[in-house]
């Protein structure tokens, strides 16, 4: 397996590049089995992901990475990511923590977990 | 298994309560296979990552916490938290995210995988 550093810098970039550029193409990163839980509330599958993050009350959204873990878990990665989101334009930043389980399928890897919390400052 | 939010709070309630009376204590909830990053430092091993907790450089400290968000990840749990963190008596808390990964053990759980961050406002 390549070096999970490496492996988490290259998906959060696609992941936070892809979501700010059209969040309705995340699809094929997730899989029929795949959670989210955003703000606290789940949705579980590709399809009703999708939709969930197709649906938030915004426009245009972008996200600053300011750390990013990993840890190998099983076959897979653990990652935590924190950083800044601004939204519609806004010029006051709004603060997130992210929780990516990558699981290897086909020589690459799908997100069969992940936890979206803003966190209030 | 015990419906896994009740779990996560259970061992969230645990793990801070023991983290603020004594952190040294929290050795058992960890295995030789555990790995804790704590701001960006791998640990790894119960005994190395009680010794890196205990020799954190405050006195005392309360976690607060916000939000916790749990799932499934195979046979165990992943939890997600956020919160604030008071040390040594000071008055303006400092916000942290930590992501855990449970594994079950015994009829019990143990931490598998910790990424500790604080997040800056």
């Amino acid at each position: 397996m390549a070096d999970i550093n490496t492996v988490a810098q290259q998906f959060c970039k696609y992941y936070y590049d892809t979501f700010d550029g059209g969040r309705a193409n995340l699809g094929p990163l997730y899989r029929p089995s795949s959670m989210l839980t955003f703000e606290g509330a789940p949705t579980m599958g590709d399809a009703a992901i999708v939709e969930k993050l197709a649906g938030l009350p915004f426009q245009s959204v972008i996200h600053r990475i300011a750390t990013q873990d990993a840890q190998p878990l099983d076959n897979g990665i653990l990652i935590n990511v924190t950083g800044q989101l601004l939204i519609d334009g806004e010029n006051n930043p709004q603060f997130f923590c992210q929780t990516f389980h990558l699981k290897p399928d086909s020589g690459s890897f799908y997100v069969q977990n992940d936890i979206f919390r803003l966190v209030y400052a």
